[in-house]
């Protein structure tokens, strides 16, 4: 079942480690079949080297497995709260990447500095305030997902299709598995260079504004003009 | 028509990626054929994985399309005025080149600290002021052009072939295609090691004027005398 | 004699090379057969590139040679002393990879920042004290294992798997060479991810303990639940 | 003629390129006959990706060109200069590499911090004075062979065999061209290690003079036990 959406995420995932996002087995996508309520994920701990599109596991909305020799990625309680909560997802992703990571450990939103950032994000990815440890022995999966969620009330997920989770690293998503990797790319890049311009600059302002608007606006929306289409991720 | 420029231009786009400057389609190469004043450039948004040198477009200084089935890149005004203004340019580029952007999003000119730059860049690649939201609003990609040209006022921009755009990421020129690529790589690689100075000793003073005169003259113009002939770019 | 562990301890350190932790032979793996009391281990200062698994050298608990034409790597003695007082580990590497060595350079335990750290080692990865000059005239490579045992004197070596060595570089342990080698890895991610985290935000806090738990117990111990069986290395 | 040296010289100035020391032109290998008086070195900014061996140029001591259809490197008269100052060694290079150029643009020695330093350099690698006006005027490459000697008097150049010229970048030299190219890499290692260091705890000491002793006489000299014979490059 769902063949053709496991390829999807079975690509999304070798294109992760293809773009240097993640060593070992550190990572991991997913995409949502949203008519059949559906979601497929990689599955846990299994090598990126002997894994086949065939082997990516199906899970319901409430993280059941409906098909899969696998258990799924220890992270799908995460993944299935983004689903819920972000209606237009159609992927989502997690990774360890170095500049991410960096900023999640030094509990830090990511600045919006430059245009780079503001092609792809509406202003700052940020990072996630401290789970409580309660939240963490209770439902450590899904609280994590509640937690990004609660720092998205009120904004747009898709203008900022991204996020530092506080001490832990990066989750990111888009409208197919493959722009969720995409964006989970562009976090990482736009991180590392904010990251130079912060240690080389301390007192580095955010762009403007109006350029802010003008960049993300020229590739995203009615009146986008970049590409030879949508650019939407 | 253009054939070879297109290929030239093709090759020069091409090699923006093999040389690490450009993930996506975060980059444009154009060269210009100024006896007919006629420019060719990159499409917009358009795989590198899949470009060929045919989809490449053609357009006139005002920036109509001659030839293509594609939109040329958004950036083509940007382009035009640095052709215009800069009489001696064959091709021009624009990357978001992790470096370049640094110094762009700090706001910071690339000081020439030693050889390396001096060898190419005749003194600081200078970083241009802040658009004004008016001059976004109005016209961005061809006030980006006027506020790369205002910056070079009064110098000579083959001498420094090269900018960073304030908050938005660098420009660079050349004879051809092929050496403004060659050129946007040295700044990149000038700017790594500047921002690499900067963080291990803040208090660093630039070259010397003689050392720069040396460099830069061994180089280019009547009396160099390295490489096998002319190694200006 | 031993050819399973020949081929593993062969492999384990190939793997090192591939996973850009070692230039040159800047760097060794051993394993350990607990049963007959034997050690392999890469031979001393011979290339990568035309090394075989055949070249493996075998050792006892003293460091006698008992099979093999090189010289065993010299720091066998810290191989040896390891394995004596960390009854689990079956794998054993050094390295001198760059950010392991920085935090040794600089003296500074890596501190556990986030849950990339915490999947692997339960703690800050220790940086040694200095070996006195007595103990390195007297017996250098001995020596350097003892004050690693000092180190973890009353800690569980399993649970943080690796050191930094003052002003040398990383030793890093596992149940099997491989493992050993996953550690090592491992180590110099983290300690990356720290440089920057700490470049970044001096002030930066440690994670939380109770974050730090359930990251680690939910990839080792009875209660894991990460993975499709064991995830310990 | 030196059809031996050519291709050992040839083949060192391809390993600088495949181990990222340089990109484009922008380094040099030599190597010396010490017997006939001749060196063999790199023809100036010529590609690396179609030289071949038989493109080496043949200078006698005082450079005049012995045999080759190329101008040689323009940095000819700086390896002459360490050749007949600096007797025993067999190879010459220079490079623009990032770290080594980043410690001369800061004007700064590479401190001995550590094993992977001492290994190699028996102490500091020197940063040199910066040349003058008249110095660089009246003859730019002689004179920067003249200050690296200087910069030597009084010390032994084969234990510290490499230097970083001010506001320019690293020479190195060794027993043979390849040799040279192997203390090039480790000097360009040590000084990125250096910088993070440096970066991340300022108030780092250098290694104690026991511990560098024991790592350099470990490798180097008639006490030496590391490898299978001879360590010196």
């Amino acid at each position: 079942m769902l063949e053709q959406l496991k390829k999807e995420v079975y690509e999304a995932n070798m294109d992760l480690v293809a773009k240097g996002m993640v060593i070992y087995t550190w990572g991991n996508v997913s995409g949502i079949d949203r008519e059949k309520g559906l979601v497929v994920i990689k599955p846990s701990g299994v090598d990126y080297a002997t894994m086949t599109w065939e082997d990516m596991v199906v899970v319901d909305m409430e993280g059941n497995v409906v098909e899969g020799k696998y258990k799924p990625s220890s992270d799908t309680p995460t993944h299935l709260v983004i689903y819920k909560a972000f209606p237009e997802t159609g992927g989502v992703v997690h990774t360890h990447s170095t500049y991410g990571v960096t900023f999640a450990q030094a509990g830090l939103d990511i600045p919006a500095f430059g245009t780079t950032h503001a092609d792809y994000f509406y202003g700052d990815i940020p990072c996630t305030r401290d789970l409580t440890a309660q939240e963490i022995e209770e439902a450590y999966e899904l609280n994590t997902g509640n937690v990004i969620v609660e720092t998205f009330a009120g904004k747009d997920p898709m203008a900022v299709p991204g996020v530092v989770v506080k001490n832990h690293g990066p989750f990111a998503w888009g409208r197919t598995p493959a722009g969720a990797v995409y964006n989970a790319v562009v976090l990482d890049k736009v991180a590392e260079m904010a990251y130079n311009t912060m240690t080389l600059n301390p007192r580095t302002k955010r762009v403007q504004q109006y350029l802010l608007d003008k960049h993300y606006f020229r590739k995203h929306g009615a009146n986008a003009y970049y590409g030879q289409g949508s650019e939407d991720h």
